[in-house]
């Protein structure tokens, strides 16, 4: 029996419509039997961090030997590297080396980079085009990868995935029965604001679910959230419109605001500028 | 010749992203022979009764047999059942019983319900996380149904049926001259404003293509819209931004604004909140 | 080996929802082994011109025989014409014949061209509608001809392609040592504003990478935009927030905005009483 082809699953900034589309008509030209999906094309545009998270929350549910490819691109046409890292889950990323995989390399690991070989993994009919490496050239190497006409190594030459570069992340931390960390996503669409504070970390400070914690979220040195909320195991069980703490699917402290959205009320973003802490409120 | 596996096709009021994406994974991990379609994922957060509606719309024209998911979900970690609904038409529907399955009790049928035995058809690995029983439970388990890894007595227990949550609605009735319901949908995108009327009872009252008619919209006691407005087969009938009132898809009664968005000069919701009616004018 | 079936690829104006997830159940429920992609369905609402650009923007990247579906149709429901286009690449477009054909028409060419027998040619139990083409006629009937059940002859009667509607176009042209054109998209999720000037033709005014030339957009009589902006290979080049000029990905001249959204600060559109003009700045 033939070996089945990895999926393709896409991200960019572009949002859904003919960027992307033109993408898939490239991967299809390539080779009709590969099969490609979304995975996020509302990704903030040019905002790698936020590239970073998303493939951070999807990869672990992907099978083993996915091929990703990711497109925030805002150094497209410059000398940043073009790359794809293999992951020590057994899948690969397809990306502008540019901050975009500083998740996957700090939580699942990466066994090995190679840079994209231009010359031969190009398309060559829109060699006049700089600015669309998502079609020209990731979205084509991809492809040629996937449906077996080139190896991990004929993509192009190795590097060191030490030099592969990262965003800086602030380390989430217990200190004098408050737990900081950061806002590692900001849902607009729903509301959903994620820190990186892995949920035992509360536990930590004594607060159990149905207990009142002070959270405060900073943007730098501004406040931009402070207030006493519950912590409690889901929606359901809050009032309308209650602000409260929850373990997030990526299994970290998050908070949102039922039968609402947060970010109506508050201004959120996500990234190293913005720290978020808990601290258990006084019996 | 081996069976074809059903189709699952996902609904959320997730917005189309990485939730999505990762509720995916999780179909082709289990499966990678499954084939999954998105349904809608701008379903308004919390909104129970358009996804209802939502169902409702587009089961009828897909295979019998397909399996659809709906995760509209507030009562999530709760104690609301995790339920998977077989309808009369072979088709199944993988859902919180929380109101969404309404439309499809009352227009297609429900012959059998069964609630999701988490123990044997949850994902193990994120049990901490009680908030995403999208991912966690609802597409693990219709992934496991799709596959034929369980049978559907597999799902878990039976439940009656006449248990199902559903909304209360307003029957579509004409009285001295005057066809009334509820609006059932207020599509922003197109401004296209639905109601639950059968198309035939506009000829109840009289009313011909070319027809003007009065058409009142309350929201509970207020008037949000009260025009004389004219009854046209579709678009290409009336001038320029005029608004009028045509059959929907649904082969119901719906009103709308030609080259413009009616949604944009007047704020429409669905639901038994929002009546709607049409009355012949007067010769 | 049996021979591929060819992929269809959507665009609407419908937004991604469920109108186009019926259109999906019909076609699959016409054939299960088809394979449907999304090509944009966030066209302005009754925007034939857009419509037109997008689908000429991704067209020429897909498969040879692939079938594109394009509902963006202000006039359904009366007696404008429903129709197949052959494009001369092998590909096929099933659209009412409104403008959506315009690009194709002059930059790819079409051989033939055939009305939808609308007698056998469309789903039955939905008669009553006139407002949903998409999915009652064109999914449809696309969904027949995709899967071999009728031929491209039995789609309907053909008609001289020479009758086929399209949209007056500016033709791009080097004036003094202006180039001149229209604007062919104007990207509001991304801010890439893209004219229908060829490249090389900012090479005849003597332009290179990194010189500044006076960009001007009207709509009409009125100044857009007036600026001096640079040439520039890609973004990575200029300034954040710096407004530059390059080569867009169907290898004419665009402007776009670094690290921020052109369409914030300026609105644009497209179509023939949108020009832009570039002159190269004196030394």
């Amino acid at each position: 029996m033939e070996k089945r082809k990895p999926f393709i699953v896409i991200q960019t900034d572009f949002g859904k419509g003919i960027a992307v589309a033109t993408m898939e008509g490239v991967i299809h030209d390539v080779d009709p039997d590969l099969t490609t999906f979304d995975l996020n094309h509302d990704v903030t545009p040019f905002d790698t961090y936020e590239a970073s998270f998303c493939l951070y929350y999807t990869v672990p549910f992907w099978p083993a030997g996915t091929i990703f490819i990711s497109v925030v691109d805002p150094g497209v046409g410059t000398d940043r590297r073009a790359s794809v890292a293999k992951l020590s889950n057994g899948s690969y990323v397809v990306t502008p080396d540019n901050g975009t995989l500083t998740h996957l390399a700090k939580y699942i690991g990466i066994d090995e980079v190679r840079t994209i070989d231009e010359e031969r993994n190009r398309l060559v009919q829109t060699k006049a085009c700089s600015i669309f490496h998502g079609r020209d050239l990731f979205a084509y190497c991809a492809a040629k990868f996937a449906s077996g006409k080139i190896t991990y190594e004929e993509v192009g030459p190795a590097y060191d995935p030490a030099e592969i570069i990262v965003h800086e992340m602030i380390e989430p931390k217990v200190v004098d029965g408050t737990v900081t960390g950061m806002l590692e996503s900001a849902d607009r669409h729903f509301g959903l604001i994620c820190s990186n504070i892995p949920h035992e970390m509360i536990g930590e400070i004594g607060v159990r679910y149905g207990d009142w914690v002070r959270c405060v979220v900073k943007h730098g040195e501004d406040t931009v959230f402070d207030q006493a909320i519950r912590y409690e195991k889901s929606f359901g069980y809050v009032e309308r419109n209650e602000i409260f703490a929850m373990i997030s699917e990526t299994l970290t402290l998050q908070i949102a605001r039922n039968f609402n959205n947060i970010c109506d009320a508050y201004t959120f973003g996500s990234g190293p500028e913005w720290t978020i802490s808990f601290t258990k409120k006084g019996e």
